[in-house]
This record gives structure tokens, sequence and C-alpha cells, in this order.
């Protein structure tokens, strides 16, 4: 079909408008949206003129696409299936030559997104049309300017699904494959994450979880709930990270912050269950030292039977109790004593001594100081990360 | 194809008749509904008439579509693909002129839905049939009134899933794109959710666990089980969380109530461990004061082996015992009380005194009392905003 | 394309054979069964006759369909996609006029599903063929009947999944939109489901957990593990709820029992949990009442020690030890009793007196024999639900 | 168009040669495979020949499709979309009148699974070619034979998926449809499933979790990890079965070992843990037998006070500590000495006697062998269930 | 339609241009790429030419692809579905007989992908451009040379997702089915992941609860703690095991690394789960031993028990408190002395003799050597299989 004008260097121009319907879904893993448009193409016919009054003043007709010269424009980024094109088979035509034809498409198309302050994060994704005549034959225009735009992409948006839209704005331009120049026209597309979703079930409970270690400090070691508390905070984060799978794309050489918060809250929870650990086993070191003490006095106890032995001469081992018999109330007593002495410095054992017990408070505490102070500054880190860039 | 009219002035009626056989799913995060449609266009050919004597009493002939003018009429917020759509390629005609044709739709269209509610919302979708020509030439209506079309829509409806439907009305209007007016007819179709899997799945255990949090109060932090117990809670708050995951669309600035309710729960748990960590830590701190009068204890302890020291002046420190040998049966009687209350001492001391325990109880019963507080307007607060709004 | 009868008054009987290769899927959640099907149509073509002698004795001929007249034969519980059907380009036509064609599809038609004996489910669905003709000028027939239809479909069938075929019968009849009559012939397959991985996958496990925390009520409370043990349980519960989620479509005004086993196994559990902390705190206020009793036997304390003091006069109180040397061995040996006697009622005190154990005992029990008739109860409930309706 | 053949009673030789050039899939549940295959159709028309010298050599020609008569072949257990077939829109002819076309296709076939070993199962599946014309008129053939077939798969075959080529071969036959016949080509595949991940995600874990239920007969049931322990063990497993509800489709009737396997092992790991709750309630009792004796002695504490009190005749209740002043050396030693026993008793009974003990250990070593014995019979069942089979 | 060639036996050259402007998304599973690709190919129609001085300069007409002779080139590894293909439906030509035509297509294509490393992977796949005609006919050429193709690759791909462009190169060659030979050209596109969400995600939650465990044998036994704690690291391990089974296809014979890993991660924490049973076993074996003492003591305190009874003649047994009366001090206390001393054995006893411990701590140390070793052993042998090869 030849394109529709008197002197072929005559330049057609085309003027688009495209209406956003809908932003049906974002899929950050394969960095592609799916919308719902409508586009409707404005071109003038040198040829398709009448006079109105001739023709008992019909004012606009339709004829079927195939019949006439239609411009051939596509989508740069266009990524979605023939079955998503419903284009309308009929050309509308005006008497002053003007045409008009429309399409609804489900398009998918390819945009480069920035994750790093997901889900915090706009994205701005160009819809370019490109003429596939040469930019000498078929110029690309906008058919309304861009104030009128937002205002009839806001009012026609039906959905208001996790994306919103923020900002929408026309560049018109040329595109070239080294030798032929096209003409386009982009539709800049802002979109608004609304990050509630995410916000409530991940970042809020890992952020929990991770105040929920930090208050476990005071948790103290001997209450025997200490690991097995931390451990089940560590397998919570576990369990967030089977979400974070899910919302989350293996894309950026630059970390999104989100990344970052997760891999600081599971190394920070993890650390301080090691430095529990550590606490703990220094804690049960001291019962090692405490023996010590004890095998002194346990020789001790051996010289003192002896002594005992030696005093009383015919005294038998202490297995056998008969020469009990003839000791006397004094020698008893002491013997009593002994007993009831051993018996409370064995439980007195319990209560370990302090030669690692200040050591591992010590680290407790320096360990507790540092975590808090990155903890602060992790936060102030993070929401920085969320909030300025 | 011309518009089959002897007048151009004048406006072909184009009578619709949709029946909505089934809602096959309802996608929140895309924000569209996938249902199953036949619709059925009525109008009339003012040239296609015939007499029925004459031609053997022939009622009724079928043409295929492409030889015919049909009016073509789109649905706004269609989102399908083409190959969801089976046209009947037959147009029947009747004496009169009057014609009609049918087709079939796998219907995906998109919807604003309000999720405040969820899951016990009811969804408001439209269903808008338009013209593709002027108002002027193509005026849309409806074949059968209001009061049928809810009788034979739940007559044919054949699937009973996720959503019933509730009602559907008729609208007719007009849109306009600036210039141009076309007719539209728009079918109301209010959809009710069944929100029984998500009070089983999410609501109950959600509430159940809620219950639980604010049984454990009860549990003493000296069992050892008490944080084991509240973080599992957590744990499993946190499994839930992936189940809303999977459910709740990203979508709304103003929060869903089960939102709310989720953070709630998650928030309450996550205070009350924390509560019930500084508790548990207050009461840690008596054995420090314990220990202080410990240390007095001890001083004095030495001070009575001092004395010993000094009333038997010959007695060797305490680790040597063989002086003992040279003690009066008093003085052992006394060395031997001293150490049965010492002994005593040390185990009553883990009966911890009452000095921060008591402020640790009214912390307790404070947050209890706040925490049931809480808790109780915040169901009101929940019930209310499904109930009511 | 005319109806290829000679008298326009003339039905044309259209036979239908329809054998069922495959059930390949069943979507709970749209309520579609997809399934693979072939179709064959056979009719009679009044004008398309020939003498096979004259025409050296050929008995068969391929036409293309878009030829000859085809009758137009849709299903109404259709809701695939247009690609999805393979129909064979040619009509086979036989000397006597004979004619059929044949289409192979994969064809997601929608049922209503009745779930609520899930998943010991059947389900019956109809495959209704419809004429677009009226049932004057075409009806429907069954090109083979019943009692071999269900040989050759089990016979056919290639798929052994999820679910088997049962049964499969026959009907014809007529619909009608109002005013114009159609000819119908369904199918009405009835499939079984195979529920194996549903049991195991969550009746077992659920049942068994059931039964854990039947068993549960053997732990001593004062083992430190009961509060934790249950907790698991609900926990795992939690987890099987993600499973039931995924299988279980939110469907039913009426309750299927798979939900009614769900919520009550978690309601038991979760009130078990309950009982025992209450019991738990019942026995923890025991130590209260017995702190009473000490209370009495510490101000008796300190009347000993007045009375001691009253007796000896000079002696300085309890904390200077010194006085104790002018003891004689009567008092010392009966302040050695007093620090005994009082150290074995302290470490007896740990020993719970039975005020409130045996109401803690008696609601123990009472639970317990309720929630085993509750038990017992419930699975005759959710076996007869399951066997007899 | 006519078959291609001067005596209508030739029958055509269609020979087929089809290439694996991936499996891209395989769906247990809906039993389809998806593989994508190059498929070749050669056969000869007998009018169009050509003398290849009198057209300057030309030795192959280019026809369209839709000009020639191609033989209509299908294959039985196509599942496919349509837009999944590419086919080659010309026809190469040669002098001879031997002509060639292919077509590839992303086919999803249907094939009966057998997963009663599943993951160790080779899946026997069929590609049938079947002839639309009847066996009298077009027979179909291999291009290739089998011995080569299975070398050039081999060699084609690109993806190395979960599924490797095992074997093809090739057979002939006839199809009926009880009064027509229609000639066959049926490639039977062999696949055989690469286990790995399943071994590796599911079976090891669950045989180790096995494992460590059985050595958890090692720890005492005083440790108090003994329940949270098993009941941890049986969460993992609830995990685990999260993976299995992916994996396994709800098939067979003959359930498949891998189901086997898991409901044997959490059945057995339940049993475990409701043996050691049986054993922590026998161990239980004891305490009780234990009260009986301690009434006795406390009888006797109530005796011996009242022979104290006969002896003494003024000597107050217990609770009056003054008439201890007058009693003597001797009567407050045996006091004491009653006391010091009695707190022995008390703490002896901690220990508690063998009465029940003996029982329960009978039952956890009676159940230690019975559950290590139907743990090996399992093993051997299910390796031999994997092997042999 | 015939190949535009003046002499039959010309060859025509067909040059290619692959733009790949994005990645969509890489499916380990069915091993195949889905890529946005924009293909443009040159030829040269000897009978297409005209003078542009002759025409008004006219350089470049648009002429519909149905009308001319388009070569017909496909793409070996293609899997695309039909609807992925925007075909432009105009041929351009230029004066000189050049004529061009673009398609973009969402281009699915099958790849024999290499686990091994994975995440750490590059993946080399073919896109093979195949002519369908013979070599001798056409022959296909690369409109760009090598050098320059990586740039504008880079510089037109949009997507910036899982998977970054690496290298991108050409070979031209011929490709046979035996006795026909095709020209092709094969882009080899190298792709290189972006393995952070799975670095994240699986290998440092999995390494981080390695060293945890490794950190447990630090926890000692009596604790109560350790295997909770050490189960419990088990069950984050089967909760990232859900990951995994997401992320990993069951591929490779040669077992991935990462495979390896986890196998190796979960076999070192169960093999020291089942160590530290082990351990606490043997722990436990201690107070048996202890027993046997025990019962030697216990004879032995009947025997003195019957001495008491010899040497006092009358003294009534144990449970008779009377005789005590008659006892003299210094029985008494030798009776006093013996139950102090038997109780403080007793307690004591809790203190388990060293018989078995030592063992314990033998096996515990050996094993935690090993397990060091293996560790490191391990972490060098996943760091050379990610690094080197």
């Amino acid at each position: 079909m030849i394109r529709p004008v008197k002197n072929w260097t005559t330049t057609t121009k085309v003027d688009i408008e495209m209406v956003l319907y809908g932003i049906l879904g974002v899929d950050e893993k394969s960095q592609t949206v799916t919308s719902h448009i409508w586009v409707t193409k404005y071109w003038t016919n040198e040829f398709l003129t009448w006079n109105q009054s001739d023709f008992c003043g019909i004012d606009e007709v339709s004829v079927p696409k195939e019949k006439l010269w239609i411009p051939e424009i596509i989508i740069q980024q266009d990524a979605s299936d023939d079955g998503s094109i419903h284009e309308d088979p009929w050309v509308i035509m005006r008497p002053d030559g003007s045409m008009f034809t429309f399409l609804r498409q489900r398009l998918t198309f390819t945009c480069r997104f920035d994750l790093y302050k997901f889900p915090f994060d706009s994205q701005v994704c160009n819809i370019t049309f490109i003429s596939m005549n040469t930019v000498r034959s078929l110029v690309l225009g906008s058919a309304i300017n861009g104030s009128v735009l937002m205002v009839t992409s806001t009012q026609f948006m039906i959905t208001q699904g996790e994306w919103g839209l923020k900002d929408i704005e026309l560049v018109s331009g040329n595109i070239t494959n080294g030798w032929r120049y096209h003409s386009t026209l982009s539709y800049t597309v802002t979109l608004d994450r609304k990050p509630f979703l995410y916000v409530i079930n991940f970042i809020i409970p890992l952020v929990y979880l991770l105040f929920l270690d930090l208050a476990s400090f005071s948790i103290s070691v001997d209450s025997g709930e200490k690991f097995g508390f931390k451990v089940t905070v560590l397998l919570s984060i576990s369990v967030l990270l089977l979400i974070l799978k899910d919302i989350l794309p293996s894309t950026e050489v630059d970390l999104p912050v989100i990344a970052n918060l997760c891999v600081a809250v599971f190394t920070l929870v993890w650390l301080s269950v090691l430095e529990s650990m550590l606490v703990s086993f220094l804690l049960n070191l001291d019962p090692c030292c405490d023996k010590e003490s004890k095998k002194i006095y346990m020789k001790k106890d051996i010289n003192v039977h002896k002594e005992a032995e030696e005093e009383n001469g015919q005294v038998k081992p202490e297995q056998s109790f008969f020469p009990l018999g003839k000791l006397g109330d004094v020698e008893l007593l002491k013997l009593i004593l002994e007993e009831v002495k051993a018996a409370r410095q064995e439980a007195g054992c319990q209560k370990k001594p302090r030669c690692y017990r200040r050591v591992a408070t010590i680290i407790d505490n320096l360990f507790f100081v540092g975590y808090l102070l990155t903890f602060v500054a992790f936060v102030m880190h993070i929401c920085f990360g969320w909030m300025n860039l």
C-alpha cells in the first residue's frame, strides 16, 4: 500500500494518543511490566476527502483497515504475545481526509528496573513507539499535550494495584540503526510501588526479630532458654527468607538495601548466638578451676582422715564404720562438721567462682555495646538508603 | 461495510444480552476478574427482510458474518487474549430484518478492587460494552430488563467458586474521548467473596495465637518455658505470614483490616516477649542485691573465723583441720551451726528477695491490663471494620 | 452455507461421538476441568451421494471443510482457548451422503464442584453439546450407545492421574433461551478423586498431631517440656495449614469436612494448651499459700530468736555471732535443730502443698475426659461425613 | 485436494522421521510430557515429476503447501496448543516426485505414568502418529531405521534436564475406531529420571531424621529435652511434607514407594514420641508410690512427735519452740537426727524408687528393639522396592 | 515463490542481524532461555531494481511480504509459541535490489545448561539460524561483524535481570540431515548469572548454620539446651531445603557444588547431633556405675544398722524411733554423721564419677577435631569448585 501523499517527499504526521488503562502486573524477575493500553493513531490521507454537503452531510465513514494504508508503528519494548492485541478492524475517515484507528493491547513491555530502594522504589519505564518508515516520510507526534496526558491517564486508570501512576511524560525523538532514522514517541511512565505488604510481611517482622535478639541479651545464660530463644529467632528469619526469595529477583550488582538489611540482620543474630555461646563456654570453664580447688580440698580431706587415723591409731578405713563407736563426742562432731562443710562446699561449687565469669561479663557487655552501636548505625544506614537516595 | 439503514441519520439500536456463565477466578494482585460469558447482540438490518410466505415459510436464515455489517462492540475493561473469544461465524436473520449473533468469551476484565474489608469484601465490577460507532449512529440497549437479568444469571451460573454473584445491574450511558460520543451499556456485577478458607487458614490461627500469647502471662518466668513458648508463638505467626503473602496484594494506601490485624497481632506478641524479658531481667537483678548481702555475710564469716582464731589463738587457718582436735564440744557445735546456717542461707538465696520482684510484678500486671485492654479495643476495632463499614 | 436438505423443514440428525482421552487437570479454585477429547460428528448431506460403481468403487472422499455445510455445535461449558482446538480440515464423505469430521481439543470446561467430602469426593460434570440451530432443523444424537461408551472411554483413557473415570452417561435434551429451542447432548462424566496424597500429606499428619496432643496430657507440668511440646504441635499444624491453603479453594458455604477437621484439630490443640496453662497457673498458686505459711514460720522464727534473745539477754542480733561463744551445748543444739528444720521446711516447700493442686488435677482430668469424648465424637462425625453422605 | 496417485487404489506410503530435540518438562500431576520435536514427512506425488535435464538441472523445487496434497497426520497423544506448531509453509519436491515437508513443534503429549518407583522411575511414553486416511489409502513408515534413530536422537538432544533419553523405539501398526482402520507409527520413548534433587531434598533428610529419632532413644527422659527433641523432628518432617506435596501427584491406587517411606517415617517417629510419653508417664507414677511410703513416714513422724509429747508430757506442739529449752542433749540430738533423716528421705524421694521404672525400662527396650527391627525391615522393603521391581 | 535470481545456480546471500533486547528469563528446570530479539534479514532480489532518477528519486519502497520471495530461516533451538513472533508485514526495497525485512520475537530457546558451578555459573547458549534452502542456493552471513555485535547488544539490552550478557559471538557453518546441507549462522551467547540472591538466601544461611553447629560443641550437655539447639539448627536447614527445591532443577549426573554443599552441611549437622547424643548417653551411663557403688554403701548401711543393733541389743529397727531415747550422745552423733554422710554421698552422686565421662570427653574432642578438619577441607573443596573450575 502506498503512503497516501500526493508528493512522495511530503512527510506524513501520525499523532498517537495512548491511554493507560491499568497496570496489571510487574515482574521484577523478568523485568517486564504488563499493562492495559488503548492506542489511537491519527493521520491524514490526502486522497480521501469529500465535500460533506455533497454526501447528505455524512461526516464520518468506517472503512476496513485492509483497504487503506495504515502507518506501521511498533513499540520498541513490546514483548507481548500476538493474541494480546485487539485491533479495531476499521479505520474511521472524516471529510477532510483525517483518519484514525485504534487498538487495545494487554502490553507486556521490558523495562530496566532499579531495585536499590526496593520496596520503596519508583520505576521509570519507557514505552517507545517507533515508526517503521524512515523519519523523512513519517514523523510521530502526540495527539494530546503532556499536561492533559497525566489528567486523562489518572482518570481512566481502572486498576489500583501494587503500582500507582506517579507521572507520565512525552518525548519525541529519532532512533537509528546506523543508516536509517526512525521517528519515535516515548511515553516515560513513572510508577510508584505501594510497599505496605512488603513492610508488613517482611521488614517489620525482620526488624522486630532483630529487636528481640537485642533484648535477649537480658536473658541470663543460667535460665536455660537463651540458646533456644536465639536459635528460634534465627529459624524465624529463615522462614522470612522464604518470603524474600519470592519477592526479590537475583538481579543487582549493586545490592538492594533490603538485601543488606536481610544479610545484616541474619549476621547480627548469628553473631549474637555465637557470642552467647562463647560467654556460656567461659562460664562453664569456671567449674574446672573449681575442680582444682576441690582437688586441694579432697587432698586435705584425705589428710584429715589420715590425721584422724593417726590420732586414733586403730581407726579403720572410712568404709568400716565400727570404730566410730570408739570415738568421743568431739571427734564425732569434728567429723560431722567436716561432712557438713564438705557438703556445703560442694553445693557452693554450683555457684561458680568469679575467675572466668568476669571475663565473660566483660565480653558480654562489650559485645552488647558493639551490637547496639552497629544496630543503630545500621538502622540509620538503611533509613538513609531508603529515604534520601 | 455500510451500516444497514436506509437513511444514514437513522440510529441503529443494538440490544445486548450478556449471560454470566461462571466466575473462573479473581486475581487481586493484577486486579482482574476472569469470567465466562455468553453475549448475544440483536439489531435490525433494514435491507434484509422477506415475506415469509413467499419463501416456503422460512423464518430463519444463517448467513456468514463476513457477508454482513456487524455492530463493532467492545468491552472497555477487557484484558483477555484473542484466543479466549469464540465468535459464532454465523448471523441469524429473521424475516422482519432482525438479526442476532452471539459469542462466547473467557473474559478477563480489569476491576478496581476495594480490599479494605478483605476477606469479607464484596467487589463491584463493571463490564462496559462500548459501541465503536458514535452515539448518533448506534445506541446500545439491553435485550432483557434488569429483573430478569439476575434470575437468568443465577440460573445459568455454573461455577460455585470463591465468588458468588450477589447482584447484577444494568446502566446505559455515553462515554466520550473529548469530541466523539459513544453509547455504552454497563453491567455492574457485585461479587461476594466466600471467606471461609481465609478465616480457617489465617484469621482463626492468628486470633488463637494471640489468645495463647495472652494466656502465656500465666506462665511463671521460673518455669523456664516462657520465652520458648512465646518465641514459638512468634514463629507460628511468621509461618502464617507466608500464607498472607500469597493471599493479599500489596495494593492499598488505605490498609486492609486484615493487614492491621496481622501487624497488630505480631506487634502485641512481640511486645509481650519484650516485656517478659524485662520482667525476667528485673527478677535476675535480685540475686545481685542478694550478693551484696552475701558479701556482708562473708565478711562476717571471715570475722567469725578471725574471732575463732582470736579466741583459740593457736587455731590454724581453716585449711588445716588439725587444730579442731583441740576444740571443745561447744566450739564445734558453734562451727557446725554456722556451717548449717551458711548452707541454709545460700540455699535460701535461691529464693530471691523481694527488692526488684515487686517492681517486676507491678510491671507485669500493668502490662497485662494494658495488653488486655488493647486486645479488647483492637478486636472491637477489627470487628467494627469488618461488620459496619 | 445452506443446510444440505432437499426440503428445508427436514430435520438434520447429527450424531456425536466423544472419546475422553485424558483428564489433564482439575482446578478446584476456578472450578474447571481440563481434559483431552476427540469428537466425531456424523450427519447426512442429501445432495452429496454417488453411485460407488460409477466412480471406480471409490467409497470415501475427503473434502475441505470450508466447501461444505458443517453443523455448528458448541460445548456449553467450554472455557478453553481457541488454540486448544485442532479441527481436522477435511470432511470425509461416503457414497450414501453420510459424512463425518472430527476434532481434537484440550477442553477446559466449567463444572460445579461439590467439595463437601474432599478429598474423598466424586465430581459429576456435564459436557453439553448444543447445536446452534434450532431444534426444528437440527437434532443431536449419540453415535454410540451408553453401554459401549464407558467401555471405549476406559479403553482409550491414557492418563491415570489424580482423577479416575468412574462413569460416563448420555442424556439428550433441549435447551431454550426463552424463544428458541436448541437440541443438546449431555455427557455426564463422573470423576473419582484418588485421595492418597491428601491423606498422606494432610489428614494423617493432622490426626497424628491430634493424637500427640491427646497423649501430651500424660506429660507432667513439672517436666518443663509440656508447653514447649504443645506449642510445637500447634506450630506443626500451622505448617500443615500452608498445605491446606494450596489444596482447598475458598468455595463452600457448606463447609467441607476437611475444613471442619482442620479447624477442630486446631481448636482442640489450642484449648488443650490453654487448659495446661490454667493447670500450671493453679499449681503455681500453691507456693503462694505456702508463702503464707512460711510467713507464719518466719514470724515464729523471729519469735524464737527473740525468745533466745530474751533468754540470753545479752545475745546480740543474729548477724553478730560472737555471743554464741557463751551458749551451752543444749542451746547450740536447739539452734542447730531449728536451722536444720528450717532448711528442711524450705526445701519441702518445693513440694507444693495440695491446696490448689487438687483443683488443678480435677480440672485436668475433667478436661481430659471432655477432650477424649469430643475427640471420639469428632472422629465419628468426620468418618460419617466422609463415608455415608 | 486429491491424493496424488494415478490409480485411486494405490496406497501412498508416507515415511516419517521424528527427531527429539529436547525434553522441556514432565508434569506428573497432569501426566503430560512437553518436548521439542522436528518431524519430516516424505512421500511421493505421482504427478509431479520432471526430467532434471530439461529444466537446467534443477533438482529441487519449493512449492507452497496449500497448492499440493499434504498427508494429514496427527499425533494421538498430542495435547498441545495450536501456537506450538511451526509448520514449514513449503513442500520441497524432487524430480522423481518425492516430496517432503517438515514441522517443528513444542509437543505436549499425554503419557500414562507409573510412579511406583518415584524418583527412581523410568517412564515409557508413546508418540503415535496416525494417518487420517484409512490404511487402504495411506500407510505410515519410518524414514530411518531403529538403530539409527537412537543415535541421531542422542546426538540432536539439546537439553540435559531432569529426564534423560534412555531408549527410543519404533512400532508400526493399525488402529481402528470400529469400522475404519488407520495406519500408525509409534515412537516408544523411554525416559530416565535423574533423581538427585529428590534424593538430596527429600529422601536423605527424611532418612536422617528417622535415624535421629532412633538415636533419640538414648536421651534420658530426665534431661528435659527428649520430647522437645522428638517433636521438633516431627516438625521437620512436616516441613518436608511441604516438599512432597509439590513433587508428588495424587495419582496412584498402588502407592509409590516414596509415599510409603514418608508415611512410615512419620508413623515411626510419631509412635516413638507416644512411647516416650508412656515411659515418662510410668516414671512419673513412681513418686505416687513414693507418696504412699511418705504417708507411712508421716504417720510415723506424727507418732514420734506424739511419743515425744508423751515422753515429755508438757512438750508443746511443734509450732511452739519454747519447750525445747527443757530437752536434754540426747533428745535434741534425736530430733536433729530425725530431721536430717527426714530431709535425706525427702531428697532421696527425688530419686524415684524402682517400682514402675522397671516396667518403663522394659517397655522402652522392647519398643526400641521393635522399632529397630521395623526400621531394618522397612529400609530393606524400600530398597527392594526401588532396586528390583 | 521462486528465489529471485536470474540464474538458478546463483547462490543467494542472506545477511542476518540479531539484536538481543533482553533476557526475560531462564528456566533451569526445562533448560530454556526466554529472550527478546529483533532480527533483520538482508538480501538481494535481482529482478527488483530501478533507476532512482526515473522515479522522482524514490530510494525506498515498502512491499507486502506475501508478494515477494522471503528467505525461510528458522532458529534451531526455537521452542516458542507462534504468538510470540511479530513479523513486519512489509519488505523494504532499495533501488539496487537489496531488500530487508525484520521481525521481533519473544524467543524461547533450548540450551544445554551446565549447573555444576551454580549459582556462580555462566551458560553458553547457541541461537542457530538455519536456512530451509540447501547451502547451494542460500548462504547465511552476518550483516555486522563480531566486534560491533557485542557493542550494539550491550547498548540495546534493556533488561538488567538475573542474567548479564558476557559475550556474544558469531559462527557460520553448515548443518546436514544426512543428504542435504543447510547454511547456518550461530550466535553463541554467553550469559553470566548474578548470584547475589542465592548467596543471601541460601549459601550464607547454610554456612552460618554450619558455623553455629560447630560452635554448639561448646554448649555443655548439662545445660539442657544442646539437643534442642542442634535439632532447631537442623530444622532451619530443612526450611532452607524448601528454597533449594525451587531454585535447583533435578538435572545433573555430575552433582552441582551447591548440592554437595547442602548434603554435606545436612550430614555434618546430623552427625554432630548423633555424636552429642552418644556423648550424652555415655555421661548418663555413669550414674549406673554409681548405683553399684551405692549398692555397696547400702549394704554397709544395713551392716551399720545391724552393728548398731548388735551393739545395743535392744535397738529396734530403724522404723521405730523409740529406742533412740536409750542411745547415748555418741551413738546419736554417729548416726547423725552417717546420715549426713549418706546425704552428701547421694547429693555428690549427682556429680557423676569420671568412669565414662573421660571416654565421652575423648570422643567429643576427637569428633570436634574431625568435624573441624572436615569442615575446613570441605569449605576449601567448595571454594575450589566455585573458583577454579
